[in-house]
């Protein structure tokens, strides 16, 4: 069953109404990486403590490199304002210096939401 | 070096001008999920033919199967038009009735584009 997420849904405490904010960030790692996956924890758990923060998901490296994380934002000030934050901005400039052979760094309005969660 | 997506990017190939279309899949499969490789395959092919694809980027699925796909378009008619492919649309129906324990699905305007390349 589908179902519009502002209508009753099960996940609806991470289901905001549209529209919200996604910035999607897909990068690859160089072979300079040591100490990113703490950096990369640290992030999330300070993304998590900034006003408008709504949500984040990752999806796992492949042994290329390669990863996705996805975070979701109230509006575009919110993500100003974390793009900003001063221990963000040096993990930004270490990722540049150290971390990222690339990425790919894309800011998206959200414009419609739908979540399936299997009935059992 | 941070590069705008429009400004003579070496990835401009893959770089239309903002805006464009994201359509933000994540989703954790279920304990029935033989076969879920192959299709997953074939509809990443599939998009790949259509009117309007600009690309696909699919992070690894976890021990715990959670994974994040991520297509973009040039407009929301081109998103349109492939949900309704048969072909996909008979993919959908199989997530739903065995493939997926949940699934999030967003469509998003893409309003930003940055792209990071290491200089070596």
């Amino acid at each position: 069953m589908e179902r519009h997420a502002e209508n009753n849904c099960p996940t609806a405490h991470k289901a905001p109404v549209a529209p919200y904010y996604a910035v999607i960030f897909s990068s690859t790692l160089s072979d300079n990486a040591e100490g990113y996956g703490a950096m990369a924890d640290r992030m999330v758990a300070l993304a998590k403590e900034q006003e408008g923060f709504i949500d984040v998901e990752s999806a796992a490296r492949t042994s290329g490199g390669f990863g996705i994380t996805v975070s979701y934002w109230r509006d575009l000030e919110s993500i100003r304002k974390w793009k900003n934050v001063s221990e963000h901005a040096a993990a930004q400039r270490m990722g540049r210096d150290a971390f990222y052979k690339n990425y790919r760094l894309r800011v998206a309005r959200v414009e419609r939401d739908y979540a399936f969660e299997r009935d059992e």
